[in-house]
């Protein structure tokens, strides 16, 4: 056995069965072993930010992590992006990243780089195992730290030689993490300050987004009058019918400030203190009024059910029932197709159980509002702003839940960051539906160049802010990968479109001309 | 007039017009200055990997840097494989890297990362710049660190604020680098080496295989009996009819070794010490034999053209001709489409003073032997094994020489990682023909699987080193993005095909199934 079979035999024994990959001649003899070990389904990347972008989707629905495999430092550098998302969504990752033997590492062939300091700004836990022996000892505690909470991006860089010499080492298992216990005096701060008559916001992230702690968050709300709200961006939101509804802070500042402009105090439940997604001139980074005072009821790494729990039970809500959406499927859209539209046909088609994997972006504002009825899903967002994530997350969540339809709404400008997901998703046959958003622009920009004050964009700037000249043709282009695909300009087309998708297996591409 | 007209005017001061960019909104104020500054040329690229690959090949061929424009810590990420390439090229880039305002920057907004650390591993030159006085100083300094010797990538990061906060200060221009001199000592030791008897070597790269250069080295390998070989991989080298030709140390370790076998001493000129691309198990890093000495003449800061001239004088070799590749256009191949039937194709219609860019990985390794007879041309390479590079850096070198054709050698499994930049193809509208080699595999990682003794791969194996299931329809794929597109089966089929694309104008693909 050598290091490279004493790793996938760690990775097994702690329950890490998915390996995302895009492999190197440095990586061979990981390869080698992981072909050796079928029961890991190894799943190539056509490049590295498909490859983490899937581990950050697998990892929110499998709430485990799966290991990806990277070439080297720039294997490294092209999942950056999306480890950055999953850092952000507190996504459990463990990165294996091949290097150059130690003795290699002094006649700096051209593909060597400083990989620690490449892992580090998106990696929690970065180490370089250094022999054979160390593989199993270093690959446990990267996994230890991926699942210790709050969850992170572990990085074990694996030079060649450890990989391919021979060691008598066992696999070893991670310590179990469990959250933090609720901190007793925080819940009595929280249950005071819900009782002292100002005007409160209970702010919710990470595992405060799951149905049950929302249904004990909605009886605190009830029983106290504070209101219920979500961070702007979260790795994953229960939600749908039977389930508690909950707004988010809008990420237009105008809108946040104005949507928080009454509220006194904040209750910080695995949420940070809302602040601007970019900063304006002559606009607060902070959303909160400036009179409004914060606390924190606990953080990622604390159990956000139990704290919320301990709250409802110091505030007296144990006996009332939570506030439930009912299901409201609207009829098909008809007339021109919009973000409405889509959203309309949606909640009109989606089944039940469905994974909604959201990078909307300028087109999304309104997806929540639109889909309240829809039945109840999983949705997944977008939570570092590093844009070319949907397409791969979805792979992952698809993975991670074969049995769930998954459904990527897709901007076409960050589509196109990521577009080798779709092979992915044909080749692994997976069960994806992606709607790509088609404005041929990146719309946002021409809004923040709007209020540059720099009047209509010229040369320089159309060509920087529009995708147009030539349009992409996304139904081409997933058929070049081998996913089926189709064009729709109308709502009528679309939910025609949509219908058929929802109600066969197997990926599935709409462009939606809007 | 703000810190982003500051900027816009630096750049131009000092002759920087092209901007290779994908900016967000805290770049928006950039975007805004540039607008008004039309003489700079703003290239998009649908993601950042093509933005820096393109800096690359327009330096290569340039001779000066384009600027980047990368939105934060996400979109700088996404660059740094081809950063990666372009420092091992001695490209000079300017990376504006937008970000958060200093105020903004302790809210941990979604997109806030540590840029400095993810920039440095790739940058030479690193600096933040605090407010929008320090603009033209600070873009100047980071033009001088990106033209100094060797060049650069130098890396300027750009607060939201300091592009918006207005300025009275004037562009300033960088001081004008100049590479080294000779030194003497060196170039005397050189050539008492070269008289010493002793089987040698002199191992070129750099500006050492500019047409010139060569002559120089010609000669001196004509009266000294020395061999000239160049580095296995090098930024750019000026080859075919009517120049010194040179052969490449193989990638091969062991046809490395075989061909420096004989090696006493070797000479450096702009090249490192060779060493293996990557280490195996029993085999060595240095390419050379355990006794050969190792000298420098030059290295990549030093004029080494004069270094090669001084040594031409030193050893007398002034009055001798150098020995030139006579032009031997070989008729269009016939029979099965494999590697060298493409090189025996492109040798019969390269236009005169095109620009070959090779990321043909496996598939290339008779290049150099098949295409000697072709006219002049100059040679780009991936020169840090970041794959993902071909497509991209000929965007740039198009830009840079809008009256040569450009001829991008493109892997299939390679060009996956960088597709988005046939887009920037069609919308710039330039002449650039590609040939794709769809072997539907990482080839050489089969290679590579083979010789860790594993036998035939696997499922796992095979799933992480095959491209088929579902295969790249490559023609459907460039159609989707506006290029042109056909296949070939036969070498007769790719030769009309490549024949035509080189008679003609603008971008055109050819998936050559090999």
């Amino acid at each position: 056995m050598n290091g490279a079979d004493l790793l996938c035999q760690t990775l097994l024994a702690n329950d890490i069965d998915v390996c995302f990959s895009n492999p190197g001649t440095s990586e061979m003899h990981f390869v080698a072993a992981l072909d050796r070990m079928p029961e890991i389904r190894c799943i190539l990347g056509l490049s590295e930010t498909v490859v983490t972008a899937a581990a950050d989707g697998y990892a929110r629905m499998a709430e485990k992590p799966a290991a990806t495999l990277l070439h080297l430092g720039p294997g490294l550098a092209n999942g950056l992006a999306n480890l950055h998302n999953a850092r952000r969504a507190f996504s459990p990752v463990v990165n294996v990243v091949g290097d150059h033997t130690t003795a290699h590492l002094p006649h700096d062939a051209p593909l060597t780089s400083d990989i620690e300091g490449l892992a580090r700004p998106m990696s929690q836990w970065v180490h370089r195992t250094s022999r054979a022996d160390d593989v199993g000892r270093d690959a446990a505690r990267a996994i230890g730290a991926a699942m210790s909470w709050p969850r992170q991006v572990a990085t074990l860089i694996l030079p060649a030689d450890a990989a391919w010499s021979e060691t008598a080492e066992a696999p070893q298992k991670a310590p179990l993490a469990s959250p933090l216990a609720p901190d007793a005096a925080r819940i009595a701060a929280a249950a005071q300050a819900l009782r002292n008559g100002r005007s409160t916001t209970l702010l919710l992230s990470g595992m405060a987004l799951r149905a049950g702690a929302l249904e004990t968050a909605s009886r605190i709300a009830q029983k106290t009058g504070a209101r219920l709200m979500a961070q702007q961006s979260n790795a994953r939101t229960e939600r749908g019918a039977g389930r508690v509804s909950i707004a988010r802070v809008p990420y237009n500042v105008d809108e946040a400030l104005a949507t928080l402009a009454d509220t006194e105090q904040v209750i910080l439940v695995g949420a940070k203190a809302p602040a601007a997604f970019f900063a304006y001139p002559g606009k607060p980074s902070s959303m909160l009024p400036p009179a409004c005072a914060v606390q924190t009821l606990a953080g990622q790494d604390t159990d956000l059910a139990a704290a919320l729990a301990e709250l409802a039970d110091a505030v007296g809500a144990t006996g009332l029932a939570p506030v439930l959406a009912p299901e409201r499927r609207p009829p098909l859209p008809t007339g021109a197709l919009t973000p409405d539209a889509i959203f309309q046909a949606l909640t009109a088609t989606l089944p039940e159980n469905s994974i909604v994997c959201d990078e909307t972006i300028s087109s999304g504002r309104n997806f929540f509002a639109q889909t309240a009825g829809a039945p109840s899903h999983d949705y997944l967002q977008i939570t570092g702003g590093a844009i070319g994530w949907g397409l791969g997350n979805a792979v992952g969540a698809a993975v991670a839940c074969p049995d769930r339809k998954v459904v990527v709404l897709q901007a076409d400008g960050s589509g196109m960051y990521i577009n080798q997901a779709l092979w992915t998703q044909a080749r692994e046959g997976l069960d994806v539906v992606t709607v790509i958003f088609a404005n041929r622009r990146y719309a946002i920009l021409h809004g923040e160049f709007k209020s540059v004050g720099a009047g209509a964009p010229g040369r320089n700037a159309s060509r920087m802010l529009n995708l147009d000249q030539p349009a992409i043709d996304w139904t081409g282009l997933a058929r070049s990968m081998g996913v089926e695909a189709a064009r729709a300009e109308t709502a009528e087309a679309f939910s025609r479109l949509l219908a058929a998708a929802m109600t066969r297996k197997g990926p599935f591409l709409i462009e939606a001309l809007i």
